[in-house]
């Protein structure tokens, strides 16, 4: 097959396969924007439509009214920087894996509001019990350290793998023991749910943590994420939205988006696609025997090439290089997302298997 | 004229005047919204639309491109508070009126990143040289209190009134005699810039603060304020965004409001309707013999009002019930927008005029 | 009287009446750290001497040892803000007069823990229950202000005077009502409970605050304050402590001097020292018809005085110039301390009376 | 020789090497303190004994009034974190060794005023130039990682080992390249000045670094540090040490004990004693054939015991256990001190040889 018959205009760009917000909201979210647009609303989350999706999240998780409080923030960062300084005393630290978003990712958000992370290495992207023990144990020369008093975890993990009902119980149980509170990050839990290595529910998730939240800036919504908390931990929690700049005045924006996402499952149905299309192009990859860093649970693809494979996929396609290998290989990150095309899929499928044939 | 033929249907909610963000955004911006949707773009605010909404911006300021850099921001406290962590050292402190949104409307959100405020008592809404110096003198008394850095002030004031060119020039030469930076909060720059009162050009603004932010959430976008950064001034600025929850991943959405908003000079088309609205409430009530609190020169109506009247109009119309007067009487915010209905202003100044016949 | 016979010596230096730190400590101190010296203790505060420094200051207060907790800091600012952090979540504000030493005397410390402050102006120098509550209610607009949670007053104010029992009873009545946590800040609680207008007891203080903390720099140590805090405040208090630089490993350098000021009363023997100086001085200018600007109820003396006097007394003295008057006076103050020389305070009121008499 | 003629008194209790501040200060010191004890001076740093300290200091680095500016502060943790403070702006970040005392001993100092740390693991307790620039490369990725900006080094390090001057200056030049500031931590720079393995002045470090600081609490002082700024970087920095609650009123009490350390060179004279005695109980143990975990290079010994020899020791002494082998043995810490007892080591080793030879 040769090169042209892939792209048959030259001149066209490469395919992004470089993240999950490349592109705008799922059209249907659009929509809801433009049918709700003129009504006249209570402002500052207050409004009718964020009502109506934090009633639907509540259905989904299967938890009453009075069990948990929902609030929308516009960004991941702003997530995880409200959720720990609201959970914290000044001098409570966090344990996250040193991969963790909060700790490589977001330019030192959380040391900003003044809290100290403790770092631990990831086993296959997650936390285990007997490692947070360890870093526990190892930070209990009081006062003259921080106190551990938070985990934070997220799922899908940083490298795209899931945690199992038993992992998260035996964290869960963990963090109990040594009276952590477990916050999941879910920037990516829509696919963390949709995986097929997923055998949890939302209420489980609910369950086992006592503060997370559900991405939706990555799952097809222009912005917005909504932090689930335990009733018990949501006293002042309005206050931080606020004072981090992440109330907005128009509230409805992110309530509109969040139960479109949540009416008929288009949550879960554009999670399952990007999942598709990641499973996709790691059967490819693995097929052609190449070896995958990372298990393909979810969206995103790490797989090890050589050099010049890569070299030749950058044209057509942009994507992350991870790491340069000693050996001249390279690792890299493909990341699919609700909006990844299954042609460019199969395209991109095509060039690797053509190339792969030339290569040898 | 009879009650009924106002509202023939008596179960229509009130209609409300309560503020500037009741309404979603401007069709045309949803419509760029739809219109750019689909195409891939680069994440965290370096996409097309974002760098189209820059230049555009830059080319009504009329400044060159080195002149000044612009970061989008989800919303107004994250504009203030970004621009003074980025601007001031941890020991630096804030001067602000005492009615000024960051000292009383935003829940201690300049506090949180550490500076204190300064308080000023307010002269028709606005900062005088005089009252600024007497506020600095008074804060010299070193290193025993903060250092005064920095002169917060906003345009349209938070009673609506706007600064001329004088005064403003005036409060600038007080800044640099004073070595305080000046930054000006534009959450209603628009009203502020097609007030019949502004004597001001955008760059005029950018020439006499150091900084200054043009508000989109109650201009007509969704969210979204642009803040407008002396080159000098920008340096790390972006990682104040990051830091703070504010770098959207998006970041298009914030670059396809502001590019539509400065394409064909909508901003100022919206901000004009807004006003004239405003006039025309403003102007019924004193050619009914109503005082006005401060003069309304932008989309705020502030009003003396017997309280009978105050009741009646509740059942029809939201606003706010700014303060209860000592006499029994009651002055009332009016807040129009680019989205107020012309037909229910009409509306609103009849029910004004009948029940003020009644009334008497 | 000629000028000769006050100051034989022409070249001796002015003699301090400008603050109550200008010394080293009492003599009785440094001997106890003399004669503990060498003694090898537990560091980081655990040491005996900060032990029966401890027990001494319970016993005085007549309260048991699990009511509540004692820890030393170097300094008052230290006192400050460690028990303003420690009570308060992030979003939570300080309620304070705006002459409040946490206002205008501490750089912003405050501020610099992330807490809002909220001024009122004093009565006396003192904070009355009815501008508590207007304070508190102008500040109910949540999540858009801060909220108020705890109550800052100083015992003896910033100009001197002191708290009646009634008065605080009241004040702190009032804080119940409005949930508000009191602490009163005693960089001068000594020259307070030794005042003649004192009708409290220490056992009074704790329980009518939550908070409170007892000089020692300007009662004759060479640094340190205690805090007392209520046992269920006192959870993690020490890791501020720590956190914030104030935790010295030679804990027993304070434990020490608290040990012998609060063994056989020194503390209130030398508080009772700077009344009585500062009465004699108060008298004399009464006596010669100035007037004061504030009734002198412990070590400070407040007093308008013609601004030739001022000058000539200079030449012999150092107090602080607290005013210049429109009418050309001045208003000076006077500060006493456990150090203060009585032959100083007669030779100052010799001037005082025969420049009046020149004056005249 | 039997056991008692080691403790004739059966009562006495353990003696400490657990640390070198569990006595007060040097009898020449406390004479000082005496001696200058009723003198007026002025408040809060300005007096002549802390001038008089200052010129003293800098003497003794050989530099210029205009080269450097100097403060003094309680306590170790308060010269990191001010420093800090002082130097970086918010999105800044430091790095560190993993065992920096900042990292771990500090309670979360530094993240408390919202700097995050970066963590390299030690060699032989100090910071490489390979691995600083290795860390600082892996936090490029701007704005979603913290700006690294600043290097922390302890000398002598946590493990008791010294900087060569070629070492330093190599980590010197790499922070120079890297455009990293470089902070050392002296909280024992009196030991590591006078180790015999050291080749560098207080010039050389004042030329190699941007800021640092000397230990007073750890030499022989009360209490107290002295941080050294080049002139540049000194600007507002008295401003934080007053928003920390650093700048005692009576500044005079550190600046007393400075002067007494630097006059004469008891700084120097003390911790020669400190080392000497340190070498002493090395020498022992290598000579009875223990093996030593780091070199003993100043005033802290790490050797490796069996346990039923560090049991006995305990009932003698006091030391810090600081590691369980895996084979049963432990890892002990014996830190001397300028009040370390000669009779004491003597004993000491006289013990560890006694029940070395019983042991075999």
């Amino acid at each position: 097959m040769p090169a042209t018959s892939l792209c048959q205009d030259e001149a066209c760009p490469p395919y992004s396969l470089m993240d999950d917000y490349s592109e705008g909201a799922h059209p249907q979210i659009l929509e809801a924007l433009l049918r709700t647009n003129s009504t006249q609303q209570v402002s500052y989350g207050n409004d009718e439509y964020s009502n109506e999706a934090r009633h639907l999240i509540r259905e989904k998780i299967d938890c009453a009214d009075d069990e948990a409080e929902i609030f929308f923030v516009p960004s991941g960062t702003s997530a995880n920087l409200i959720s720990i300084a609201s959970c914290l005393r000044p001098y409570e630290a966090v344990i996250t894996l040193d991969s963790g978003h909060i700790a490589c990712k977001e330019a030192g958000a959380i040391e900003a509001t003044g809290h100290k992370l403790i770092l631990v290495p990831p086993v296959d992207g997650k936390m285990t019990p007997a490692n947070l023990q360890k870093a526990f144990q190892q930070n209990q020369f009081y006062p003259h350290m921080a106190k551990p008093r938070l985990l934070y975890i997220s799922n899908a993990s940083e490298t795209g793998t899931v945690y199992t009902k038993r992992e998260l119980s035996n964290l869960s149980a963990m963090c109990k023991q040594l009276k952590l509170l477990l916050l999941m990050d879910g920037a990516r839990i829509g696919t963390a749910l949709c995986s097929k290595k997923n055998d949890m529910t939302l209420r489980d998730i609910f369950d086992l943590t006592d503060i997370f939240w559900i991405g939706g800036t990555k799952a097809g919504a222009l912005l917005g994420e909504a932090i689930v908390v335990k009733k018990e931990l949501a006293e002042g929690f309005v206050f931080h939205l606020k004072q981090h700049g992440a109330l907005l005045a128009k509230g409805r924006i992110i309530g509109v988006q969040f139960m479109e996402l949540f009416r008929n499952d288009l949550f879960f149905t554009l999670a399952t696609h990007a999942n598709s299309m990641a499973e996709k192009i790691s059967a490819n990859f693995e097929c052609l025997g190449y070896s995958l860093v990372a298990d393909t649970a979810t969206n995103q693809v790490f797989v090890t090439l050589p050099s010049t494979l890569v070299r030749r996929l950058e044209d057509r396609f942009r994507f992350y290089t991870w790491e340069h290998l000693d050996d001249g290989r390279m690792v890299i990150r493909i990341v699919t997302s609700w909006a990844t095309d299954e042609l460019q899929v199969d395209k991109f499928n095509a060039w690797v298997e053509q190339w792969t044939v030339v290569g040898k």
